[in-house]
């Protein structure tokens, strides 16, 4: 037992919303993880058997596969895979270097959903900028110009600083065109130096020219951002070929632990199956794939299988386009009503810090109960009017009740999207405390003679990265 | 002023071996280059503006060109190019993946001086082995195997942990060809778990097999690891195109502050030019490159300069073959007896810890007032039987006292020889602290009325990493 349960005869004094028994179940959940879970091999099968599995390649099939017999090999009931349909984009050559004022290679990656550049490369002066608000100044030209966004993302605990730089990334490219510039290169959103560029996905706008867009290693941003400031014009030429192909069918992978009372009624657990292309996705999303399997799969094994049914779903797409979350919503159109709670894991391999909530505001007093049951292992902190997670907003602007188990950040943003999200990076005593905090919850919830109450339509838009 | 200068009154009770004077202008210049130098403006000139200097190719002749201006314009005198005649390989295309039991990217590079493979690429059974010595085990057997040499390097803050490792690098290739392998992967020789290989020379023996070798990231190299572990045959094939191409001219730059009295007598103070090709080699060694320069120029502006000559000398081909050191031995040789001290600075860019130092027994009063003028900025520490730096080693072999300052290496084999040797990994006021050392140690080195006493003959083969 840790430290924060309180002793006997210190009970609070209003009466419980969590019944004794409930609470104690949650609490023995949160300890069994606590003292070490299997999620670290289900991340470590994931990446180091099935490895990259961008959305529509090859390995995102051998990663459903993996999935939907991993499941069925633990005790999973109803596992399926739910067809999805997904647009396809693939990673070619990637090579940059400055031409001017000096000759220097450039390490860079296509943001995901990039066109090429000509064969021969685009090559033209670049304009260095430090937001998309810059692009307005008057003083600002870019056409025929390699808009250089070198916006620095700040570390935080909370993943607050990416929230705060990303847009340059999901939208520079069609902002930049608009005004007539050729091609655009962003510093990577990241807290790291190496030079080990971070993709991640960029949105061009109906009628507006695609252009080409790529991110740069921070120390290769760093180096442009270096010779812009001697003054003499600097002049980049890079050549991307990557390229769309057809819509393919990919899946969302479901599992369940049913009800033994209320089978219908569903507690979801997500996390997503794709990833990029540049590694194995360890962190990103092969954690949260990891915690959640494990967390349903405890669960599972109790002696007494809770009152309503623990759903698991690996989310396809969710890098780029949210095809599965889509997907998802759709065909279970007819039960949405009947899930009582979601969440998502999506954050890494690094400690709970704390959980975002977002429901009617009756649920609060149960919800305060459920923060001392995950105290104990730093997920106390409540954090109200949370997103969920991308993959449950579509569920959340249904009304369904969201939570997310929030994790240290601080160092996710040196891996995310990069060639270094590999199973080296897992940190298996943080994912059992992330399963700790996600059994627990998952079974209150699940057990709960009531369930929370739906949040109220006008809270139910809120977006987070 | 600094805390451990001896208040008035305090001063030592024995008779001071360096005069009053000659210890005023050593602290004078510590203190100088302690409160802000230009040794990183220097390092970033080569860095950003040269860039990759591979002995031998169009950025080592930039470098030279570089060097031998920078020298000129900063009041270096007899500032000259001395040749020597390198041999030249050229890295190309480096592509590698797990065959089986699952098919997986891997990132490597080629290590220096390797052969390539067939154009098609040399798929094998890998064995996994954690040593040179292991090769050498009656149950190995690595005919027509690809040998994996998975040995850790530990992190030290002296840099030890790399000359303990270093080995497998240098000598697996031929040591595993003479056994029947038909390649070579090593984990890199570093501290990190970033996917940035590290290279690194390589030694063919002469009637052994020529076989690829190459250097995986820790990461790969885990993956690898952890795939062995599971007992099934672990298959990889790799494709290299380096390539040696024919000799070609290269050159030692060098550069004086004249003597005052004893023109002819030499403090040489040295570091290395060229760099390895896949980064523009910030801290290895543009680092160096700009501690003696700056050390150098400072001395040059003194007011009175020194009685002997300052020499900076920036070697050519430290990296693979040290063409550069012989070269300067040879073309030397009539003056070598008047090369009072000799010093290398190749550590990267972090903090002063100590210094160590080979000389002749009578020389130890004077070097231990030597620390004391060194210790402000962290040099204090004399650490005896020192090698000097390995472009100063014939020097050594031929008894001039060497002496080199050392510094903080924890941090340096996390970027040693990968595409991260860039700026940004600079730290300009460590840089500072090492210019305040290397400067104050080669006046009072230049200024003594008597110079050390050379290495006795037994204590002149010492060779560290």
């Amino acid at each position: 037992m840790l430290g924060l349960a309180l002793p006997a005869g210190l009970e609070p004094q209003t009466p419980a919303v969590i019944a004794p028994e409930i609470r104690k179940t949650a609490e023995a959940l949160r300890e069994k993880a606590f003292a070490g879970s299997q999620a670290a091999r289900w991340v470590e099968e994931l990446s180091d058997h099935v490895g990259p599995r961008l959305s529509g390649s090859p390995g995102d099939a051998a990663a459903v596969s993996w999935a939907v017999a991993t499941l069925k090999a633990r005790g999973f009931a109803n596992v399926r895979a739910e067809k999805a349909v997904t647009h396809v984009w693939k990673r070619g050559i990637e090579t940059g270097e400055i031409t001017a004022p000096f000759a220097q290679h450039l390490v860079l990656t296509a943001l995901g959903g990039s066109v090429p550049t000509p064969a021969e490369g685009l090559e033209a002066e670049i304009v260095e900028l430090p937001s998309l608000a810059a692009l307005e100044a008057p003083t600002v030209n870019v056409r025929g110009k390699i808009v250089f966004f070198d916006k620095k993302m700040e570390r935080t605990g909370d993943g607050s600083g990416y929230g705060a730089a990303v847009d340059v990334r999901s939208h520079g490219a069609a902002r930049a065109a608009k005004l007539g510039a050729v091609g655009v290169l962003i510093r990577s959103i990241a807290t790291d130096h190496n030079r080990t560029p971070h993709t991640g996905g960029t949105d061009y706008e109906a009628g507006i020219a695609k252009i080409p867009a790529a991110a740069l290693s921070v120390p290769d941003a760093e180096l442009l951002e270096r010779l812009v400031k001697e003054k003499k014009p600097v002049r980049v030429r890079f050549v991307l070929t990557c390229h769309d192909d057809p819509d393919a069918e990919t899946a969302n992978v479901v599992g369940e632990i049913p009800g033994r009372e209320r089978p219908e009624e569903i507690v979801l657990l997500g996390a997503h199956l794709d990833s990029w292309d540049l590694a194995t996705g360890a962190i990103d999303d092969g954690a949260g794939c990891g915690i959640v399997i494990e967390a349903a799969r405890q669960i599972g094994q109790l002696p007494r299988r809770p009152r309503r049914t623990v759903r698991v779903v690996l989310f396809a797409n969710e890098e780029h386009g949210q095809a599965g979350a889509k997907a998802y919503r759709q065909a279970h159109d007819s039960e949405i009503e009947r899930h009582v709670a979601a969440l998502e894991a999506d954050s890494g391999t690094d400690a709970p810090t704390g959980f975002s909530w977002n429901a009617g505001p009756t649920a609060e007093p149960l919800i305060r109960e459920i923060a001392a049951i995950l105290a104990p292992v730093g997920a106390g902190e409540m954090i109200p009017r949370g997103s969920g997670g991308t993959d449950v907003a579509p569920l959340r602007q249904a009304g369904v009740p969201v939570f997310s188990v929030r994790q240290d950040s601080s160092r996710y943003f040196d891996y995310h999207h990069t060639a270094n999200d590999t199973f080296d990076k897992i940190v298996p005593a943080s994912l059992d405390r992330m399963v700790a905090a996600v059994s627990a919850f998952a079974y209150v919830a699940a057990e709960m003679p009531e369930p929370f109450e739906k949040i109220p339509a006008e809270a139910r838009k809120k977006d987070e990265w």
